[in-house]
């Protein structure tokens, strides 16, 4: 009986996700110029999400085969029924972000702010509950169609189709994004010195385009990922729990409370989805805030009951709140690093006087030192959730910290809308005002993508913990010892894979933006016309490139991950991959903030001295600040948030595969 | 009788020092004008060492007073004896390397490049065998005149001597060279338009002495530990290899065997420093390699017939091998990476055509990169020595990568000796092709600085990894495993560490340098007459404030490295502070792998430019270079190179410590 509240509130959160979609698609769509430019970047996503999808198609087929001769036909099921619901999510989610920008503008321009606040978040909210409702709709079918041992043996593929969709979803979004960006920038902005978003500009669509892909598809897939792993660990990890309590609950119980919190997560999300409403004169983020503070109390409330109820102790309660509260503080610390009103923010202002260089240095200054007080958060979260209720208080920490997650992809998809929504309005040419509304809008979601962030990579490293302890207890393993030198040699690969892939992504991004240069300089080049305003650039041109790029380029990436796991466990054998995916995770979670929050800084570094201070725009300083931005491009929204994918991913697939390993592995030695 | 060959090969080294210095001091000075330029940069950085010294006299007195109290008074002595030898190596090796910078200038002017090559030379050598000299020569009193009971206790006590005055010695010295560098760059080059080394600067003989503190005395300060880091590891991991063996030697024969091969090292050391010499047309590199090769043979050769004489078996022998094949791989490793005969660098100076933002990108991408494969080298050498040998054979690699360390020294420090000779002479205004000479010297000297640098990391990695295999063994921990969650916090925490340390030591570099800006812009305002050349700009001022910043700055990081290791052994516990300095040599040794690399990178691929392409000196693509260049200053003089202490020294506390945390540690839980 109980077996079905995963079920059903999954769904009772899809058809919530439907109607705010339909809400927002009855939405009024603007004037014809609107529609035209809103068309042009809702087709390019769209292309773009169905060729990806091809890519992916041939990973599912082989991976499917992989799994189904490794492990079991059943397995490879569950492996392509997760891949599906990831790329379902973000399709959904994507689609409606898609739709919600240029009616956003249009509630803009005819209602005002508070319209096309509620018009912006509800076309994020769709992705929210997208996100969390697929991701649980999924476990509850499995939880209600097949029996518990089949569940603990086999639900870890289900994760590794969300992670390996993840994967390419962040990795080939990120470059996408970026590889536009930066073309547009470089040639538009700083070349021929036109405005960000001006319709002369070739590679424009692409940009905003970009914004879709990259912060929602891409930061979709990966929450979705971190959803789903987090609760299937602390399945795997439920009849462990059972032994440590001594046997006071029963192991479906015990497999049955995470997925039970994470359906509360989305009731509760649902209701902070609906608190947020905004007004003429009010601040977007506290109403942004206060949602997510609702659903936060809602979800620790009525886990505090569950727990005492289900488990018959508080202590698993803890361990939910601790995570939770991680999540939260990762939150508030990565605005502290980020936002210019605080000093790290001002101080790369300041230190851009003395030019470009000068900005680099402290930007990475910044961004290396934001890594400590997160860390020593995680840290104090697993130290407190272990202690309170040993590995599956950990997972349950993870499982805490993701269950409002609808509520947090809702806000965090607004931001890209509401950039979009932005753009339309520029080049639709529509009024001052309007541009100022949505920049007021777009603002708050600058904050809320960087806050986004920072949970990203909090959630992945606890995700990633917990699968790390549900891979011990599937390969059998008691002790992983790092006086063991395969060990220590696992750690230093480990540690290295997050540099080599970042340097994979980041040389990507340089490879596919000197395409997207190349030709938009041809575009302006060969028709003078253009940046008269006479003629049409060709937008699509510049979508192929990005493209294309994006599709080839996420490749090598997306195999290194998939295949270091498995080359490290067959050569090196189950102890060293341990140990590899120890390094990967303390260097990777390292790297990620390192290089989100450095980003983050730059962008608003830049964004302070574009409100007038050290010479305000076109000043040297600026320029200085501009060069310190489009290094962060790269470094926030491609290697730092791929870099999560990585660490969850390698985690899963040693996960899956560690039956294999124990019995073939490590034949180097 | 054994006993006193390493006592005598290191006193042998030290004449031959004293020999090589004598020769030096003898050799011509030049004119007026040379000397008085180039006693202005000797008082400077003997200055600077005389501050430095009061400042780690301070640190000395209190850590020997804790190590007493804590450990033993015998400890405490040995503690002050391997200080003080530390400080010694640098002051001896640095009051010759600025007293040849201007002999090699002279001997440049008056008898041509091979014997300006010999003078440059051996002023390095001298630093060379000062340190594997005074290293060697400490460890053998200490073996001649304690039992082996007591040597092995405390032995430990010593190396902690040498890392704390390497941290200040390091990081001091990374911080003075940098300040003055980008100030005198900034300023000096970028506004005013002057060359470098003019002497209208006021920062340039801050810039030359900093060359001398930062990449002799640091660099010697780091070599100097490691040294004999890799000697106490293997001396105290000296019963565990009887026991492995079966008892096929005994425990003092075991403890001998590393000193013995370092006694090789040495007089190895010494045959290849009187091998190297230049002629009119041929590559100094040639030389200066055919020298690293013969000392290299030379120790292989011994080692073989030493490792079957006294252990009776070549396992040992091979260990060895595999530490100094594993140095001189990562040597050439680092050449790939950062030398513009090579794709990487010629890439970014490719990409540079974009702007100042591609060149970082790239610069980052590529320093990445070059971590993957010293890293994989790394491992194949632990995995074949401890295969052969065990964790004696880890040390024993160590011992094998450093034992040429005279050598190696000496061609590290030939790099600033040939580097000052260039400034005097242009200062000085000598015939350009004086300069032609000095600066075909110092274009070899950058790439062996590179190597140094891939070395001195690569050895930091393995001693640290010996060294923490003697920490287990002295706190008497069989495993350390990472399914323990504390381990795991541990790791976290200790991942975080040379991060955090980085952007302290960036962040100094940022501060200092700063200071200096404003210094040199103030005499280029106050009087005209400096500019026009009419009047001589106050040089000391400048020193004055990069030898306060640098004293003022190096004392936050030099406290996180001795504290983090002690709040966490006594806070949390032993094995967490196991997981904490793994984590720490993990991600430390490829975050100070990929700033050394993207910083030399950065210096070559300007240097390529500068050689004519995209446009030559004075291009826009030339600027975007100099961007790159000045970031990679810190990473590559100050923060990459400090994380090799950083990595060692809190290895060597809690190894020294460990009695204190096993009785009294983690009191938290």
């Amino acid at each position: 009986m109980f077996n079905f509240i995963p079920l059903l509130c999954a769904i009772v959160g899809l058809i919530i996700a439907f109607t705010l979609a339909t809400w927002v698609g009855k939405q009024n769509t603007g004037n014809d110029r609107m529609r035209e430019i809103s068309g042009y970047i809702h087709e390019g996503a769209m292309a773009f999400l169905k060729r990806e999808y091809k890519t992916m198609a041939i990973v599912i087929v082989v991976l499917a085969l992989l799994v189904g001769i490794a492990i079991s036909w059943k397995g490879a099921i569950l492996y392509v029924f997760g891949a599906l619901l990831s790329v379902l999510a973000g399709y959904f989610g994507m689609n409606v972000a898609t739709k919600g920008n240029v009616r956003t503008a249009a509630a803009a321009l005819e209602s005002g702010k508070p319209k096309a606040l509620k018009v912006a978040f509800r076309s994020g909210a769709v992705m929210g509950l997208c996100v969390a409702g697929l991701g649980l709709f999924g476990l509850g079918v499995v939880l209600v169609v097949l029996d518990l041992a089949t569940i603990t043996e086999i639900v870890t593929c289900f994760g590794l189709g969300a992670s390996s969709m993840a994967l390419f979803g962040r990795v080939g979004g990120g470059i996408y994004t970026k590889a536009a960006d930066v073309g547009a920038d470089l040639v538009g902005k700083v070349e021929a010195g036109i405005p960000e978003d001006d319709p002369r500009n070739p590679a424009v669509i692409a940009d905003n385009v970009g914004d879709n892909v990259g912060d929602v598809a891409g930061m979709g897939s990966d929450l979705f990922e971190s959803y789903v792993g987090s609760i299937i660990s602390a399945v795997t990890l439920a009849a462990a729990a059972v032994a440590a309590s001594g046997g006071a609950f029963n192991e479906t119980t015990a497999a049955l409370f995470p997925m039970i919190i994470s359906a509360v997560g989305i009731l509760a999300s649902i209701v902070g989805i609906f608190c947020v409403k905004g007004s003429d004169n009010s601040d977007p983020a506290k109403a942004l805030n206060l949602g997510t503070y609702i659903s936060g109390g809602v979800v620790v409330l009525v886990t505090i009951i569950l727990s005492k109820t289900m488990l018959g102790s508080l202590n698993y309660a803890w361990a939910i709140v601790a995570g939770l509260l991680c999540g939260i503080i990762i939150g508030k610390l990565t605005e502290i690093y980020t936002a210019d009103q605080y000093k790290h923010v001002k101080r790369i202002a300041e230190q851009s006087q003395t030019g470009s260089a000068t900005t680099i240095i402290h930007g990475i200054a910044v961004g290396m030192e934001s890594t400590a007080f997160p860390i020593l958060f995680i840290g104090v979260a697993v130290i407190v959730a272990f202690k309170f209720a040993g590995l599956y208080g950990i997972a349950l920490s993870a499982v805490g910290m993701l269950s409002t997650t609808g509520m947090t992809v809702a806000v965090d998809a607004y931001g890209p809308v509401s950039d979009n929504a932005g753009g339309i309005a520029e080049m639709s040419g529509l009024p001052e005002d309007v541009r100022e509304i949505t920049d007021s809008l777009d603002a708050v979601g600058n904050t809320t993508a960087a806050i986004g962030k920072g949970f990203a990579i909090g959630s992945a490293a606890l995700t990633a913990l917990a699968l790390f302890a549900s891979f011990a207890e599937a390969a059998g393993i008691q002790v992983i010892s790092l006086l063991d030198p395969m060990v220590i040699v696992g750690l230093f690969i480990g540690a290295m894979l997050p540099f080599l892939f970042s340097a994979m992504t980041m040389s990507s991004v340089g490879e596919a933006a000197n395409k997207m240069i190349a030709e938009v300089r041809r575009q302006f080049h060969e028709d003078a016309g253009i940046m008269a305003g006479t003629s049409k650039p060709d937008y699509s041109k510049c979508v192929e490139i990005s493209t294309g790029a994006a599709l080839k380029e996420m490749v090598m990436p997306g195999l290194l991950a998939i295949i270091a796991p498995l080359a490290v466990g067959m050569l090196l054998g189950v102890e060293s991959l341990g140990g590899m995916l120890a390094g990967a995770l303390s260097s990777g979670v390292l790297l990620a903030i390192m290089m989100s929050n450095s980003g983050g800084a730059w962008d608003n570094a830049k964004k302070y001295v574009e409100s007038g201070v050290y010479g305000g725009k076109g000043s040297e300083t600026h320029k200085a600040t501009v060069v310190g931005d489009t290094v962060g491009d790269p470094f926030k929204d491609t290697s730092g948030p791929s870099i999560n994918i990585l660490i969850k991913l390698m985690t899963i697939v040693s996960l899956v595969f560690a039956p294999v390993f124990v019995a073939f592995g490590g034949f180097l030695f």
